[in-house]
């Protein structure tokens, strides 16, 4: 056995992020992930030339692909008959479309009623949102993480310059999806799960990012725009560390890392609420002395005094850390069409089921005739299928 | 049955965020968890008055408490006992200190062979952080996360002003967990899962955040310091929406919605390479209209345009939405100690199998005696050890 997942079988119709990010993790947990495609590959395919792009391998590699025409009869009987065998059907058409195209939840789970059928969208499938174009900076407008990215009140709202809401879907999506497999072998039943973005978004943020919110009452006064946290930032004479002391060791140790031992006596900071309250001189006095030396010299002292701090790395540094090489995270290899590249391994690893790395990303169509011949279809159906234009012939080659 | 992980039981050790919020959405989904905390209870009850906290009930709500002390013999045969029934047994603790109490993964699986062991670490057990102390600001330093959240390659890295690796932590360990049972299932084998914070982010920001390291070699040339990635807050008259056109035709529509007909005949922004190209002088056009009307003057017209658009809402507005209060995602309830509150149900729908709202917090030690009763204490054997001051008697009133 390789991987937890091994031996399920998913038919994922999602496109872009949310649905193939969910159904990636599946995919490296040794699930088989059947990639239906539109006959002109699904949309990221195009985002960059030849089919085959960083964005859409780091979301797709390990999957296969079928390319088939959903818009016809045959191409929709195509999926109904490989829905009877799979253990999870994913799409991430907005609130309708599937059920337009005769492949709702009701149809499916008819069809095959241990089958799981996953329904990820923007809002959900009623309210004045339903239909809405889900942008992921429309997510974050809407979940309260633009709101709190904002320095203070003063301040505008920001946003996160990397696509939150999307990845975080993707996760509470695959941790779903399994947790409704694990019902399974008890009910013996497949059922409908559904999971909106907004819905995530603000289950995610809740504990830390809308805690404020808990209590009822006097909301808008209590939780003003932006989080008190402070951007723990520090520019030295070569770079950028963050660095912070919470407890009160962990204050004595800063001041004496940074030789400011009077800072350890001073009234302002005696103990943890003092020093929240006058956090804005306290972390300037920091910033000031900060300023002053190298990232490692730093570094250096404020180990020595168990103070919790770091580097601030670079996304080309942070993959090439120590930490990283002996974690075994990122793997490196050759990848047809693209050349050398690297990936990470999934995060969480599994001592008795260790996942099976499968580090390729499929071409288009590239393996629409071997999963219709297991799914049972006759070589005179699969030509027919070919013929009428209703499923790619087979990989397409990259471009130049 | 009633939510999808009805049935099993989890043993929680686990501190703070990443941790809990792991076993609280297997709570959420039906699990039995019991929380073991020391005599003084939780750190994360400290932080506000009477141990019960809008923080602790986010992370804890339907959990069962246990208070005991580890640091004796007693008190870690209770635990041993516990693991005997549990399914689960989650701890994050710095590496070797639960080896050092003698509860490790060896001794709990040879205990309980069908247990699936889960450590949750900053770093994992080796390398040169393995012992670091872990605050969120150190992972989004060294993960890549604040690289990517500066402006662009002039600005300073910045911090995500909420604890993104604490919470994606917690997601995806309890996706691993979910993963381990359902291959027990297979395999009647639990196992050891280790899931660290470093390995989580910078798999989580993977696709999209560090996609652009896929490609091996120059790499600090291709990635510089920020994101390209536009940060799309427009002001209005009264106050924030964000806005976007990717596509030629979303593009014309919001041409059409700003009233500036000429821009959608405009060379520099004739197709979405063109847009990118010139993106600093579109944008600022963009804004420059935006900031004439009111937000909802402009939403109008952008949806009635079919531009991706959304009100930027504040926390209090976000989850008093009317796609809020139609999803159905937060209810309120009275809460002994808290009064009247609100939390979000879990973001996942099960049909089949929903989930049963258990929205109160434990107070430290509520559950102690009933826990091991059901475990096959005796009435003697508990008394022993609440005399002997190895558990707390029961559970600790709130404080004013």
């Amino acid at each position: 056995m390789s991987g937890p997942l091994t031996g399920f079988r998913v038919l994922d119709l999602s496109r872009v992020l949310s649905g193939p990010i969910a159904t990636s993790l599946l995919s490296d947990q040794g699930a088989e992930v059947i990639k239906v495609e539109p006959l002109g590959g699904e949309m990221v395919r195009a985002m960059g030339g030849g089919g085959l792009t960083a964005g859409f391998l780091a979301a797709n590699h390990g999957k296969k692909s079928i390319a088939l025409d959903l818009h016809t009869e045959a191409g929709v009987e195509v999926v109904k008959r490989l829905a009877s065998t799979a253990d999870v059907f994913v799409q991430n058409f907005r609130p309708g479309a599937i059920e337009g195209m005769g492949l709702g939840a009701d149809v499916i789970c008819t069809l095959n009623p241990r089958i799981l059928f996953v329904s990820i969208s923007g809002f959900g499938e009623k309210g004045p949102y339903a239909h809405k174009r889900v942008y992921d900076p429309v997510i974050q407008a809407l979940s309260g993480l633009a709101d709190l990215q904002a320095a203070d009140a003063e301040d505008r709202p920001r946003m996160v310059r990397t696509v939150i809401p999307d990845k975080t879907t993707g996760l509470t999506a695959a941790q779903a999806i399994t947790a409704g497999l694990l019902a399974r072998e008890r009910t013996g039943r497949g059922q409908h799960i559904k999971v909106a973005m907004l819905d995530v978004m603000i289950s995610y943020l809740w504990p830390e990012g809308l805690v404020g919110l808990t209590t009822v009452g006097d909301e808008a006064k209590r939780v003003p725009r932006g989080q008190r946290s402070r951007d723990l930032v520090y520019q030295t004479t070569d770079g950028y560390i963050t660095a912070g002391a919470m407890s009160n060791k962990e204050w004595r140790g800063m001041c004496k890392a940074l030789d400011r031992p009077e800072l350890a006596e001073d009234p302002r900071f005696k103990n943890t609420a003092d020093r929240f309250r006058n956090s804005a001189v306290r972390l300037e006095l920091t910033a000031e002395v900060l300023l002053t030396k190298t990232s490692a010299e730093w570094l250096e002292r404020l180990d020595a005094n168990e103070v919790p701090c770091a580097p601030i790395l670079s996304r080309p540094e942070a993959i090439a850390q120590e930490q990283v090489k002996v974690n075994e995270l990122i793997y490196e290899y050759d990848h047809p069409g693209l050349g050398r590249v690297r990936q990470p391994r999934p995060a969480a690893q599994f001592m008795d089921t260790p996942v099976n790395l499968r580090p390729l990303a499929p071409r288009l169509g590239e393996h629409g005739k071997a999963i219709l011949s297991e799914a049972g279809f006759s070589s005179a159906e699969v030509e027919q299928l070919i013929e009428a234009g209703t499923m790619a012939a087979g990989a397409v080659p990259d471009a130049d």
